[in-house]
Order: C-alpha cells, then sequence, then structure tokens
C-alpha cells in the first residue's frame, strides 16, 4: 500500500572540491553527513572511485547506502544515453523511496561534470523533484593557487577551453585572452606546444596534473613534456 | 636585540567563498583558527567588513589581531601603488614578529581578488617568505549552482570578462562561446541588454547579485533591469 504522505527525497550535487579531503566546505560536510544515500558515478574501468576515497578521509560514512552510478567511457551517443538513463532511474527509485541523495564529484558538481546530465534526466521523470547543488573548489581554482599565478585581476579576461577544440580556435582565444585554461590536454600536448611555440608563450605556461592531490606533479618547462605520455587528469594554465 | 632565531611568519591567502559562511573549506576554517592575526583588505568608504562578518559566522576569532587593509577606491595609478605598498609593508612587519597571517577574500584569493597585488610587493621585501594559497568556491560556481546552470559541459568553452570590457570585443566573445559570465555589470547594463538583443540571448540569459548572500536577488528577465541602479555584487550568466 502506498503511502500518500511519504515524502520526496531531495537529490544534492555535492562538490568535494579538487582533490585535497580538507577542500571540502563545511556544507558539503554537513549535507554528507544527514543524506542517506551516497552516489558516485564512475566508469566501467574504474576499480574505485576517487571521488569516494576524497570523502571518506573527511566524512565518516559507514552505515550510509553507496550507489555507484556505472557510465561508460565511450563517446557512441546511443549508449551512452542509454546508460545515462538507466542511471537516472537508479537516482529516482531512491528518490521516490524518501531518501535523500547525495551526487559527490570532484570539483564543482556543475562545471565539467556528469552531474549536469542528471538535471533533466530526473526532473522528466519527477518533475516536483528538489534538487540543490552545494558548489565545490574547482581543479582551475587549485591550480592557480599551487603556482600562485593569478587566475584574474583587475579587468582580465579569462577563458576555459578545452584543448581537444579545433587548433585555428585555440589560438585565437590564446591571443586574446588574459588567462587560459586549457582542459583535456593530455592527448594534444604536442598541438598544445606548436601553438604556444607560435604564440611565443612557452614560458607563460605550467602544466599541472592532479592538483592537490598527494601524486601532484607541476612542470614549468613545458617543452619537457613533448612525446609524453600524460595523465588525464592534467592541465595547462597560460597567464600572460 | 634581535633573535636571530627568530621564525618568520607565514602569509596565507584564505578564500571564504562567495558569502555563505558554509561555503568555507575545512582548510580555512583550520588556518583561520591557527593564525595569530586576520587581515581584512577594505575600501576608506566600507563601514565594516563583509568578508570579515562571514568568517565571524563560521569560525571563533575572539582573541586574534585584525588587522585593516585599508585601500582607496581610485584608478589613480600613483595613489593606489602608495596605498599598495604601504598595506603591504604592515604586512611585511607582522611576519617580520614571526606572526603567522591569514588574509582573507571573499571568492578566492587569485580570482579578481586584492590579494594577488600583495605577493610580488611582499616578497619584494621579504624574498624567502613562504606564500599559501587556500582556494575557495567562487561568485561563478556560486551563480551556477543557484540557478542549476552549468557553467560547462562535455567540451564547452567558458569566457569570464568584466563587462566594461570594449563593446565589439564582448560582443564576440559572446558569440563564440558556451557560457560566458559577464563581471562588473552595475554600471554597464544597458551595454550589455543592447548585446544580448542582437544576439537574440536575452532569454538566455541571468542576473545575480549577492549571490548566496542573506539578500541574494536572481532575475531572469534581464530586460526589467534596464535603467535600474544595480548592486555593486551583480552578474550575468549566459548559457547557450
Amino acid at each position: 500500500m502506498r503511502d500518500s504522505k511519504l515524502r520526496t527525497g531531495v537529490l544534492y550535487g555535492v562538490g568535494i572540491g579538487p582533490g585535497d579531503p580538507e577542500l571540502l566546505t563545511l556544507k558539503a560536510v554537513r549535507i554528507l553527513k544527514q543524506v542517506e544515500v551516497i552516489a558516485v558515478p564512475k566508469s566501467k574501468e574504474e576499480a574505485e572511485s576517487k571521488a569516494l576515497s576524497i570523502v571518506q578521509q573527511a566524512v565518516d560514512i559507514k552505515g550510509k547506502e553507496i550507489l555507484e552510478l556505472v557510465l561508460p567511457m565511450t563517446k557512441e551517443k546511443e549508449i551512452l544515453a542509454k546508460a545515462r538513463e538507466d542511471v537516472a532511474n537508479l537516482i529516482c527509485e531512491k528518490l521516490k523511496q524518501g531518501m535523500d541523495i547525495a551526487c559527490i564529484t570532484l570539483g564543482d558538481p556543475l562545471f565539467y561534470s556528469t552531474f549536469s546530465y542528471f538535471i533533466p534526466l530526473i526532473t522528466k521523470v519527477l518533475p516536483e523533484i528538489e534538487v540543490r547543488v552545494i558548489p565545490g573548489v574547482t581543479s582551475i581554482n587549485a591550480v592557480s593557487s599551487i603556482t600562485l599565478l593569478p587566475l584574474a585581476e583587475a579587468d582580465e579576461k579569462v577563458a576555459v577551453i578545452p584543448a581537444t577544440y579545433e587548433e585555428k580556435g585555440l589560438k585565437e582565444i590564446i591571443r586574446n585572452f588574459d588567462s587560459i585554461v586549457l582542459m583535456k590536454i593530455n592527448k594534444v600536448m604536442d598541438k598544445i606546444l606548436t601553438i604556444l611555440e607560435e604564440l611565443d608563450l612557452k614560458d607563460k605556461a605550467v602544466f599541472i596534473s592532479r592538483a592537490g592531490w598527494p601524486d601532484e606533479v607541476v612542470v614549468k618547462d613545458v617543452e619537457s613534456l613533448r612525446n609524453k605520455r600524460l595523465d588525464y587528469f592534467s592541465m595547462i594554465m597560460i597567464k600572460k
């Protein structure tokens, strides 16, 4: 028998920051303590979730249900759409049972995160659902704080671009902005080096992988990275 | 007599997030509890510091020395340079006495913050000084979380631009990026409305002032703001 008074759960997107457990916010900690279910997006390929291991260092999550949201690392749109829908349905089931869910995400839930895909899928099934996002410290702020390079001063312009973007546009943006953060550079490093050379900006660029993690790497001589195999969590910051 | 063993203090730049005291990070709280001096940049015009009142809601700062760093709101370069140098010297005095100082800043210390000006001025006087930056949640992530508009998904490009920038360049950037955050719009709102109208993007724009503060304002019908007097802490986010 359905209890008509049953309250629908609240869906929280919780940003846990760039990697250092101490960069969780007080609000993230409170919500994670409070909810019954912690949802963890992960790829099929991952053995364990990095995000979950960071949370475990800051919050006691014993007794909470961990809901793994497995999404394949593919660009095939149909497979991806189906997987996302399945995952959204898993979340909806818990919400319908009145459980509050915190979906954790490295950095910020609405900055290059899977969480933003879930919002329309879940509100399609449960239009009245309450979605609350707890913002987090992003990897770009982590990179800036580690290198002590200001992301923006006074009237400066900042661009954040996936380096997979087409070369001509990339060069144009790098030329026109004061600070540029290039994401997803691990597979296109040689292209980036060529552009930096053409624009005479190699000495203004810093490479960072795994910002704020114990195995963080910072490289100022970016040329030394040519033909190297790079970590998935790699970025370049250019500060003129 | 000078104690040659006297340790020089550490200078911390501590981001306290966009306005909600719960958005301080665990690290910010720890550092603020630990230091002897809390430095608070403020303009001559301000009666009290917003940043300090946010910190006071999250951390017990009784017994700590509060160092007010008064900087005039002026564009006159010489006056500003002199004021910044005086303020940097104040900080250096404390550091030389072996005191650790946390310089608090709304949002992130290296994202449109006064803190970045202090770094070169202080390291000029004290080259061996240790500067550590604790990144914070920025106002752009706050705006994104409040509106539930993703700042970036997949391969999207993000631009953050002071809206005081020249009109032609502004229009070009708004046209070419997927997400655009316009800062400092309070005095140039009519110019922005004209651009949004020309690019047919008015319904993709959201206005926010004082994101995350008790007196936060969110306006989706941006046209209604024409000719209105706007708050200093106002932004527009455009999400295509």
